[in-house]
């Protein structure tokens, strides 16, 4: 995620607290619990343990009981009153409503219901997305207005106002569920949508990474409830729904926040103190204590106050969140914010957590750095981590080396040594470091970059090499919304709200409504008609989803791999050339083996392979083997 | 080595084969025996199996034998009848003089002496260059001319001719030999020159990695005897020598090339192939075979025939040559050239093989790569290497992606997020990669790249900042002769040659003699000085040769470090800026500990770390702390 810089606001937990506690309670002394976290839970989860946090005035004086026999394993109470967290022991126990008792002078003051739920049948076993899948990323404030009446909520700060750039634009779950067929036909089969729950900040909340309730969905993209439905219809399309959960900071509004169970809860300093951003101290063997500590514990912006997941309770309350959300929203996969901004040794056991829950549940963390090294490290079972005794139990990164090649290598058209398609060759060279490299996020662009299409001067060609590139290369391609319709943007030019600009049709009274074919203008028609069949097509093709890779060294600014499988062979080819280029195939023989002739996927035309193919300038060619 | 442009030559190891024969036995029918290789051996090697190769018209008929009741235990016999490889076991010979006889029809029909040495006292135990030294890199032909009597031989092809650029211009054994002194007034410990076997070339052989005769020292360098004396010299002033070994190729000139023992001696392909120099290809999982091939097969140049080490005749000669060498001329270390360009198990093996016989031996090979994690596969008990179950048994490898960095990062005064200093901070940040960051060597140039002062447009304080870094981070620094007395050279102006231009007063007339305080102009003296106290005072400060690093996240363009034993540390401040700059304590106080003050090592000025440093602009400080 990209900070927005706003003011600094210290977090004070002895000052603030007297006024929301009266805020908070003054309404009904009756009331004695206002919150309780996970607001219920599931039965028969793997790990039979659940720390339950029940937040109400004074709670910490009450001693906590529970019925239906359940074992109460902890109870542990913190420097606040209003905490207590207990923990119980879920073994065995069915599917119920439970009744915990908080006594007082060993007399019953109150008591709380608390539901253990039925999971869905083969729950722990869910699939995930993987290298078969095509991620088509949302944020979902820009994407489509499925619901106007949502568009401002009373119980939250900031109203819509589509005029700011930088404002809440009324996109909402409604929307995207209205246009599952278009992101369907376009041939995409997973959504990664940024987060959805509750940003309570005053100004700058629709991108909704500094989340104020991590249980509930943000009113202004709909219910909860609203969030399951999107999941529930993604999966009668076959589709796959991917969380971006946020383990490193909440916002500065979160309730929590706002009346701390204890200091620690976040990583404080004695004056706010921003993270450097410099990740590379994580891994240093030479780094200073104070480098890797601002690393780690200092801020984004004053704004998203710093977990400390070093605190037990903390890491606690966001594992059993991301369960809580899988098992509730029946959820595909994570995409995880700012992975390597906590402590790491936190975030494998959190990984660990849910892996060991969901076995096949994929997790892509953004380790955003430039060095396969560096990205390696953090991928489960990593070879380079375990020189430093480390394993993140991270499923996933994403390719971000691969990704600044593809903003640049398509504009070289004369190639140096180390320009142009060897960037390409190079990269892919490194997989070596990864233990699994086909479980890489593959991307030319995010809700945090330049988008290509604007690095490509909208140049259609060059955006077919990079969509050929990423639907054909090993890893789980990613996308980004509207680069499909030609869509650009420029953080030079207003920052990160150029890149995040409104889908066009998504809004009632646009003029341009690129959601139809009808709508699309002759430019977006190009740009959609293009991705669509090249996407649709990779869905067909087990080669270029789990086959072997087999690349060769670019040439006259050509570059040739072959995806396989026992069964199938593709071949592709690349001329970054602004001129016509052939390519002589007695090179790759040995991947061409017996095949004749390859036809192109796209025009359906066939190629002779006994000789040479020619290509035209700056085109790819993605050839079936026959 | 940077490979020269010559026209092809295809080596045919028939067509050449009758001339040649006829050249070398129409002389005397009686010297059955040309070449014995190597010439003599040495008594008590751990290893005590030798490979004696026998070289002779027909040799291959008779059947050999050896006196003092030495076992042969192998006779291996090529396609080509002129070679017999004899190998016997020397466990328990003592040094003497063995008798080999050579018989036909059971009849002796010549014999052939082979003398086993007496070893030095504690031969097997020598300790090596580490990075307690500082590395001084000649080429030998450049430097100084030491014996114009030899500036041209009469057995070998080409002649001196200094006007030539790339010409021989007559320096040699001689010269560096009487200008030891100044090498050691420098503040070098050790010598690294580049190859001095015999060249026989026609032209361009002054650089010498196109070696005709791996046993014979170029008789425009001087004798075999020659060497050993510089050897002998250098030990006498407690300096180091280190020799420049090739296994990749030998000159088309080699006596063996034009005679093959065998066709597999070489990498030979259909047609000529050159080497595309892509060596990531070497660990790439997704890498073709034909890549691969022609990577490590391919030769440099048509005049360099590629040398094949996964025959076991050639890895074993390559391993007992080398092995001689140590033992012959008492060497102190290896520089091993285009290391990565053979076979990468016979490189495993060749290593294993000397650092069996000599386990303080260093060895460091050119592993010309830009990426960490491909450099650090390569050092010996990679885990990076076991990821794909290699050992490459090397010690040391070359610091290719500091030295990248700093050609650039001290022109740049204006860093961005990754310019600057930070690109020092990021290379060290990836030690963790190494098995032994302390054992790689450090340089800002060589024989092949830009000269530094070159790319610092000759300005003085870029070098100290250049040199400073060199002497005071982790590993062993190397520097290349002349930079001290402000030499440049512009590869993109002439190619190799610029780089590699005389040693002002190296030759008898030279109007400028920068060996001498005397002969220095004031700017070469300026260069010298300080290059001279800083290089001085390394050698007294065991925190720059093995102490701990902890380095701080760059700041303002400053950059800070520390390295410290627990005897001493030394705090080590960058300012990179054009301009003056006060550096805080504060942030540093972890490894400042209880030290009051330090004293710079060039200008015994001292600092109070109380509270902030000034530095001037382009400046940095080495403070020994007190």
């Amino acid at each position: 995620m990209k900070p927005l810089k706003t003011k600094f606001l210290k977090i004070s937990f002895c000052t603030i607290k007297t006024a929301i506690i009266v805020l908070l309670f003054s309404a009904s002394a009756k009331a004695q619990i206002q919150k309780v976290e996970p607001p219920f839970w599931y039965a028969g989860m793997k790990n039979s343990e659940l720390q339950i946090m029940f937040y109400g005035k004074n709670i910490s004086q009450y001693e906590a009981s529970v019925s239906n026999n359940v074992a109460i394993k902890n109870v542990e109470k913190t420097e606040n009153p209003n905490y207590l967290f207990v923990t119980i022991d879920t073994k065995d126990v069915k599917a119920s409503e439970l009744i915990f008792s908080f006594k007082n002078n060993n007399k019953v003051a109150f008591k709380q219901k608390y539901t253990l739920k039925e999971r869905r049948t083969n729950s722990a076993d869910r699939k995930s997305y993987d290298a078969s899948d095509l991620i088509y990323l949302i944020m979902p404030d820009r994407f489509a207005n499925g619901n106007p009446k949502n568009d401002s909520d009373p119980s939250l700060t900031e109203k819509a106002n589509r005029q700011d750039p930088s404002g809440r634009h009324g996109g909402d779950i409604e929307g995207i569920i209205k246009n599952l067929d278009y992101i369907s036909a376009l041939g995409a089969t997973t959504i990664w949508s940024t987060p959805l729950c509750e940003d309570n900040d005053k100004q700058h909340s629709y991108h909704t990474y500094g989340q104020s309730d991590v249980y509930r969905i943000d009113p202004r993209y709909g219910t909860n409830e609203d969030y399951v439905r999107l999941s529930s219809e993604m999966h009668k399309k076959d589709m796959k729904l991917v969380m971006d959960y946020v383990t490193n900071h909440w916002g500065i509004t979160h309730w929590m926040v706002k009346d701390l169970p204890t200091k620690s809860w976040l990583n404080q300093f004695e004056n706010y103190t921003q993270t450097h951003h410099r990740r590379e101290v994580i891994t240093d063997i030479h780094a200073s204590k104070i480098d890797q500590e601002v690393c780690i514990d200092g801020w984004f912006v004053p704004s998203m106050p710093d977990l400390n997941l070093r605190n037990p309770l903390v890491a606690k309350y966001l594992t059993q969140n991301a369960i809580w959300w899988i098992e509730y929203a029946n959820l595909d996969g994570f995409r995880v914010d700012t992975y390597n901004y906590s402590d790491k040794t936190a975030m494998a056991n959190w990984a660990k957590a849910i892996t060991d829950e969901y076995p096949n549940f994929n997790i892509v963390g953004e380790i955003w750095m430039h060095n396969q090294a560096n990205l390696a490290f953090w991928q489960k079972d990593s070879k380079i981590g375990a020189i430093e005794n480390y394993n993140s139990n991270l499923p996933s990164v994403m390719d971000f080396t691969l990704q600044s090649q593809i903003t640049s290598a398509f504009n070289e058209n004369e190639p140096s040594w180390d320009n142009g398609l060897i960037k390409f060759y190079n990269n892919f060279a490194m997989d070596f470091l990864y233990p699994n490299p086909n479980n890489i996020l593959v991307f030319a662009e995010n809700h945090d970059t330049d988008r290509m299409n604007h690095n490509f001067k909208y140049d259609l060609p060059k955006y077919k090499l990079a969509m050929t590139l990423l639907a054909t290369v090993r890893g789980i391609p990613q996308i980004y919304y509207g680069s499909e319709i030609g869509m650009g943007g420029d953080k030079g030019k207003g920052g990160d709200a150029d890149i995040r600009q409104d889908f066009p049709g998504g809004w009632a009274g646009d003029k341009n409504n690129a959601f139809t074919k009808e709508g699309r203008t002759p430019e977006q028609a190009a740009f959609f008609d293009f991705s669509s069949k090249l996407f649709r097509w990779r869905k067909t093709n087990e080669a270029v989803h789990f086959g072997k890779m087999t690349h060769y060294i670019p040439e006259n600014n050509t570059y040739v791999y072959f995806r396989y499988t026992d069964a199938k062979t593709v071949m592709v080819v690349f001329n970054n050339n602004a001129k016509e280029q052939v390519v002589k195939t007695s090179r790759f023989k040995e991947s061409i083996k017996n095949f004749k002739s390859g036809k192109d996927v796209i025009t359906g035309k066939t190629f002779d392979l006994a000789s040479e193919i020619t290509l035209e300038p700056k085109s790819a060619l993605v050839l079936e083997l026959e």
